[in-house]
């Protein structure tokens, strides 16, 4: 293996255990060592990628939001301007955050009351589901009466509810979860012609593998 | 002032001033000597009344718990087994949540994965909600083939999602903002005659006064 891969691979190694590390401890108490050590590098080679903490959790971040941007800009290829590209997307990234710890982590750091760097996660979410909708809006989606910022702001309310119960309890994140919300929540402001051609159930779910992270999914319980 | 009382006083300017250290920087970079210096006491007083942070943390969600107690109770008291008790209770908690450090901080603790301690206020919320939505609809008060579980789902994501959004900007515990998402959620689950009567505004908004803490609430702007 050259110099290059062996960089690029031990760089990744450090950002899937901060990941790790930072949703099973948070941001504060997690210790750059506990890091280097799930890595299996040691603390030189932690330094020579990562200057401190902040850079790794802005790394786990950034792996994040290219995540949450591929699956924003791949349902939105497959649906177009629709209320199922938001759909789809809110499935999504509900299973990304059951299944990839990056995805988890990246979320949960910007929540972190501690962290005081603002964090584009959130943010880059609601901009994409705001957006969407707008397009929706303009195709004659919406019942009448519910405006674009009235169903962004469902979306919005309803996938941070659900990403931060499932940091609890999985059962939240579930494709059978998320389709009842989707019938319960969405289908009463879907335009009356548009409601018999929405899928609630979303795309069948692909497992989102984190290579070497036991999934911490299954194991929980429902809860309510 | 007795002996007993300025106990008393000291032990609440504690909590409060815990309450307000914990929502500006979370439980693990919380000092105990910002906290009695904010408190106005010595460090030695404070560690007559906490042995150390996690009895803090305890005694903020204790009395939040209280607070959290009292109004849903008091919704119950008003509003029998109806839907109503429901939509009040959700109204006062945000506002709860918008103007009472400890309530924030509260709910804020129970949030904190970096405290390993079970904490009870969510749970508690989550389990009057229940209570009330199953005693709602054994009055027929939901619309067919919605279930008292569906509907408690709902509740629990909204407060979830709204108190998480609502710590970086009050617009979403806002009067006007509740009142939408009964109208846009809650309505569309409701017996058709019960429709009606179902006042989405909730009871009028008395400031939850938290004395000595400063409104960080009217300063921020809506964002959405």
């Amino acid at each position: 293996m050259v110099k290059q891969e062996r960089a690029a691979r031990t760089r990744r190694a450090l950002i899937q255990a901060a990941a790790e590390v930072f949703a099973e401890v948070g941001f504060v108490p997690a210790s750059l060592a506990t890091i280097s050590k799930r890595a299996g590098v040691s603390n030189g080679a932690l330094h020579f990628h990562f200057a401190n903490k902040i850079m790794l959790a802005e790394a786990v971040e950034a792996e994040a939001a290219d995540k949450l941007r591929r699956l924003t800009e791949s349902a939105r290829a497959r649906q177009g301007d629709s209320l199922q590209s938001v759909v789809d997307a809110v499935h999504e990234l509900m299973n990304a955050l059951a299944r990839d710890v990056v995805v988890r982590a990246g979320f949960q750091l910007a929540g972190d009351i501690a962290r005081r760097q603002a964090s584009p996660l959130r943010k880059e979410w609601q901009r994409w589901v705001e957006d969407s909708l707008r397009r929706a809006a303009r195709g004659g989606a919406l019942a009448d009466g519910v405006s674009w910022v009235d169903a962004a702001r469902v979306i919005v309310v309803l996938t941070v509810g659900l990403e931060v119960l499932g940091g609890k309890d999985s059962f939240w994140l579930s494709q059978q979860n998320v389709t009842r919300f989707c019938e319960l929540l969405l289908l009463p402001l879907t335009d009356r012609k548009a409601v018999g051609t929405l899928v609630c159930s979303g795309p069948p779910r692909q497992a989102t593998v984190s290579v070497g992270v036991p999934s911490q999914v299954a194991a929980r319980e429902r809860k309510l």
